[in-house]
């Protein structure tokens, strides 16, 4: 097999020499990865050690505390406790994500791969950029909160990852990982240090943020050459199948998002009752939606795969709150309403219309119901049903989606620069430009 | 990719009229979904939010705990601690029930789909017809336990699912949904509350129930025109790969199962080692069945795939009582040697002789096995390991096997009813009739 | 379909006589597994039954706790604390070994079915033997701990599996089963009980050990009539994407892998922690090297798959250890290194040169990490992380790969014998040698 992909390797290499430089195809458009996507990968993997060594430690060394008198913390009897709860997330992040993503015919290596990559190098850079703004200039105690929250900081690399999957390269990616966990750091310092907000299930800063975020990115990096579409750029029976994997786990998983870090006992408890509930109300929406805007009211599958989450979405940011079951089913049905009408609509018009072309469209199942949840938090607030004011809500909701597009337009900026061996456009939705693929 | 699809759809909506309307196909074939399908999908999914805003509200809530100076109960520390076993159970439910039917080769997207959303309408349901008949005239109040119950529920319905599957309608699906999960309940509160018997792992009054449900409504549906197969009812490479999905995260996940709702301490601790070691030693018998029936000694991927689960199901029933390891584990040798016998000469027999086609064999994993179950509990309280009667524990197993196959019926009668938009004989095991489908 | 696979099976039949018996191929080559096969496996099963009925009780049963007037022990209480962990490592057995090895595109029956077969079977039998070995002459009683021992016992079967897969009968892997998890189980009681030394993640006594056991059984069924390649010896596109479901579940749960029977507390915590770094550094210089290696800068799904995997492996001696988070990264980065180094050019000179042919590059994933982790165990008791001897870590890196070869040798020499129905050269790499397949 090595042999065989050798010699592949080097007959594309070959025909590479005659296509691109040969026929003098811009050099902006030489996908060839060897050299410079394996040093920044490197430069960045030895940077994170060097940082880590600087600043990050293990949450109270018992040897320390031993030597300090003091026993055991309550908080590392916490460790098992919440680890079922990470470990759930852990799964949205590299299988939900990932899988979801390869409903693309040639894309799927790249969808789960590259996700792959973009959130081993985030949550050691969430680790550093969240533990720095929190620990107050003290060395940065790693325990099973810091791993659920690293884990919540890819999240929004990868949402944004979403609306740009198919045209872009790898390098570029880690770019983006790099700078977007950065600037999402700092907004959900804001937001919850400064504001004081809630954002339990994190609707406004991951799941607004990261579409947003991405929309902004792919608004920069548009190609009026696919506004016609791509011959790639569809499923296939078995793609669509593999993105169900995706979709499932992400769906399941969704009360463990965002009740992970609630506070114990009756919030935790409703964060899961409530998603639980707001999940389910939304699949029975979405499938109606999907038949009823078909004209023989058949089902589609990028609904079902993707708007049937939205409900997850929506119900993030008052998920803890005494919203009342009925009230999280409300929640839900609307963002699932709302997720098929954006898909079925918006998302051809943002193509055609505003040049932002969103692969996943993001928007549909992160952005629309990531506001839908800033607003329904406001709302529930107003009510009474948290502490929180509702000026710092929506304080909280116009700095998370301003922060967004601003981080979003300089990345698209900087990821435009012809050297990142981003795809042609005859090469997008194609994993072989960057993998070797079977044939 | 949506303009693609409308534009098949366009198509497919004139072939539709010149092969149906125009050539005058009689109604009740006329599958088309657009109004009838969404149209019951809303109106159920508004009832829903009613019945949940009139009677369920959270389990004991915590502001109101402390106006009346109670502390934290102790009931509320556990929702975190039994958490882990209500997602395993999940897992099955909506990954595991789903990708196992994904096997025939053009019917992965409604396997795994409507199983999505008949679960998701069912949880709901289920909540409140379990609650009612529990809370005695009081709010249902939603915990962790209401909501692995709520899954539960479903399970009845994927299991009458799977003999009816590809033969019915998404709307079809919804009105079993609805009917079987309301007998589902009262059977179990019989079970349960008048019988006061045991079954823990539910191989009653959840896998005998759906299997026989399925088995009466399958046989009302019959459809002599398939007596002699379908071209699509079989399946390819990749769908069997994709079922395993289901069976590996069905099989893994079956010791949380039969005991998620277990007494705490050690009749759960037991309810996990039986069900542990019966599902090993009914994955060797599996095995060896499977390949001995054959002819050429060959393995059969339809045992493996559901052969190897018949000993989840049949140590379900006294998976909590002190039978002894090897006891398990000779209950879990039957049951899978019992289901491969009965996938290779019974449900052919059925198609055949009794007018009763289980598309996936219900019969097989879960009827007998479930009545193994219900034997086998027998047993076991006849031998001292539990404190329940031998009179109600067969009480029991006629009452699940009796509700079931009356419900059943009845519903048979419901569905046969010609305008549920169900398929004709040849677009049976087709997405394509009721979903987008990729060319 | 029942009646379908009966007719194909006859037309095989038929084949196979003209084939084989007709035109004289030797009678080892005879791979009719009816009777060999059912027989083989229905004795282990009984033998099983008889050994847990003579050895095997629950823990702790409470009754006679009670008649002792003893309440229910701290221990039963951390039932549930563990579970989540023991699934996870279920998972990893059953999902993430079975998955892994499905890249190879006409043989996913077989790994991911024997995979099953293998493990139901070995965890039955692990009980037995580490219980035997540990429970000095009293009965073996059944706990959390004990069921996720005995998984731990399969996996080194399932590395060694990997090694061979595509070579060898379903029989000879029982009889590999029976063997391996024996000889594992003694060198465990060795490095755990002689030794005492710490290898709280398996790094020395399953991933080094299952590996050498494995490449010392493939070097003696070595075929030089597949030193060239086999043209079924490759991956598709949708036979690598399945692969991956088995790399991300391995790769998500390998945490929980390495602290499962951790020290409550403080260790168990660190080697969550180390894991989980170690694991994500290994990502990120996998895909460098991948890239770095190939060509024309392309990843390779090879590398992708297991390299990235390397770093869980590499970190197990000392996961539990107070290293340090940093220090973790840079063993998770050297083992991403090692490991495609591994699969670019020791897996090509092992078959060459060596006369080793090693299916899934289980030496690069498990052998080398595993010796890795030995060393960094050596270097981190040196540097004073742990209390345990220099000395007593190098005897327990030495034993596990000397035993592993002694007993792979052994094995090797039982398993070449030629009636266990081992396939043809041509026949390698083929489902439908053992299975029937869907055409």
């Amino acid at each position: 097999m090595q042999s065989n992909s050798t010699h592949r390797a080097v007959l594309c290499s070959y025909q590479h020499l005659t296509a691109c430089e040969v026929l003098s195809v811009p050099l902006s458009f030489a996908t060839n990865m060897r050299f410079k996507f394996p040093l920044m990968a490197i430069v960045l993997e030895i940077a994170m050690i060097v940082l880590f060594a600087l600043f990050v430690e293990y949450e109270m060394d018992q040897t320390i505390l031993q030597q300090l008198n003091i026993t055991e913390s309550a908080d590392m009897g916490k460790v098992l406790e919440l680890y079922p709860l990470f470990q759930d997330v852990h799964v949205m992040i590299f299988v939900g994500f990932g899988f979801l993503m390869t409903f693309l015919k040639k894309y799927g290596f790249s969808s789960v791969g590259i996700n792959l990559l973009i959130a081993a190098l985030g949550l050691q850079w969430g680790t550093v950029v969240q533990g720095i703004l929190h620990s107050q200039g003290k060395k940065i105690s790693i325990g099973i909160k810091n791993i659920i929250n690293a884990d919540f900081s890819t999240a929004t690399v990868l949402i944004s990852f979403g609306a740009v999957l198919g045209k872009t390269s790898p390098t570029q990616m880690l770019i983006m990982t790099i700078i977007e966990i950065a600037v999402f750091a700092g907004n959900e310092y804001l937001v919850g240090e400064i504001f004081k907000a809630s954002d339990i299930g994190a609707s406004m800063t991951i799941h607004a943020f990261g579409a947003y975020f991405g929309l902004a990115v792919a608004g920069i990096l548009y190609r009026s050459g696919l506004r016609r579409g791509h011959k790639n750029e569809e499923s296939t029976y078995y793609s669509d199948l593999f993105a169900m994997i995706g979709t499932l786990f992400l769906w399941m998983f969704w009360p463990s998002f965002n009740s992970a870090i609630a506070e114990p006992g009756d919030k935790q408890s409703r964060a899961i009752v409530n998603t639980y509930f707001s999940l389910a109300a939304c699949v029975v929406t979405a499938f109606a939606f999907s038949s009823l805007v078909e004209q023989r009211g058949k089902l589609n599958m990028v609904h079902i795969q993707n708007a049937t989450l939205a409900g997850g979405v929506a119900v993030g940011t008052c998920a803890d709150m005494a919203i009342h079951p009925f009230g999280s089913m409300t929640i839900g049905s609307i963002a699932g309403l709302v997720a098929v009408i954006g898909y079925k609509f918006l998302t051809p018009l943002f193509t055609t219309k505003l040049r932002i072309h969103d692969t996943c469209g993001v928007h549909n199942l992160h952005g629309l119901p990531g506001i839908i949840g800033g607003l329904a938090g406001i709302a529930a607030v107003a009510l009474g049903a948290s502490n929180t004011s509702v000026a710092m809500q929506a304080a909280a909701l116009c700095s998370s989606i301003g922060t967004a597009v601003v981080g979003g337009l300089i990345t698209g900026l900087i990821l435009k620069l012809p050297f990142w061996g981003q795809p042609s456009d005859q090469d997008c939705y194609d994993d072989s430009v960057y993998w070797e693929v079977p044939t």
